[in-house]
């Protein structure tokens, strides 16, 4: 079971794909993607405090929150345009502390079941630039995704264990 | 002065352009693609009979349309993630008849004064695939935005000659 995050970023192309697999399933990995108080327990790198200032996950609604580390913050926000329970959903997002607005992303997150219980997220995100994408990467996005996903691992475990009680 | 539209579609690439110029100012051609009541007058293919059913023109808003001829029907929805009033708008767009959901395009749209009382008029579309931007050029695309355009002029040099009065 290969649970490491693989970044798949063609030179001179204007997308990026993540894929992760999950000791859990589904519908267990979707709600840790889109019920607020789950989402903020595990996304971003380590050491960071997370703070949802907006969330509206359905179609149409927006969401944003808020990394901090050492007085430093970090917002991103954006809108879901569709939201496919636990399917698929697709939205803009972009960061807010760049020098000037506009270099929005725009992503699909998949998942899929797999045997055993287990399940796989594809997330695709294209970008207007391929300067916009490798600056995403060279912004050390990679470590935040793997970050992310081993507090995801961890809090699947938690819940896994919560609801065998 | 050359009020043809540009498409540029470099291939193997997922986006285009579109660029075209008004002999209106940016403030009249930004106020005929946000206000609805004006956007309805001229969007689309010529002989085509638009109606919105939804247009919040605001960071985080909605919107939905449907063209109708001979008793087809096309509609088109999506977000606007950002609402920069004169200078650009960015939000997402997608076509409701497809075979399946998914295929969204990211539009920006940039507003660009040119001397004389003339403006330009930058558009970008970025696709989640090559094959996304090739189907929505074969669809035609190029011939509904030179029509929609056409429209505009006119739509432009009506809403002069009123001010004028």
């Amino acid at each position: 079971m290969n649970n490491k995050a693989a970044v798949i970023a063609e030179p001179g192309k204007q997308e990026l794909f993540i894929t992760r697999e999950f000791n859990a399933s589904r519908e267990m990995v979707w709600r840790a993607h889109t019920e607020p108080e789950l989402y903020q327990q595990w996304v971003g790198p380590h050491g960071m405090r997370m703070t949802i200032e907006e969330w509206d996950f359905r179609d149409g609604g927006s969401y944003r929150y808020t990394h901090e580390r050492d007085g430093h913050k970090y917002s991103f926000f954006g809108v879901n345009h569709e939201v496919h329970s636990p399917d698929r959903f697709i939205g803009t997002f972009e960061f807010d502390g760049l020098p000037e607005r506009g270099h929005v992303i725009m992503g699909k997150t998949t998942f899929e079941t797999l045997p055993e219980g287990r399940c796989r997220v594809i997330h695709q995100s294209v970008f207007f630039s391929v300067e916009d994408r490798d600056g995403m990467i060279a912004s050390g996005m990679e470590r935040g995704v793997n970050d992310g996903y081993e507090k995801l691992d961890q809090l699947l475990m938690s819940l896994d264990l919560a609801s065998d009680k």
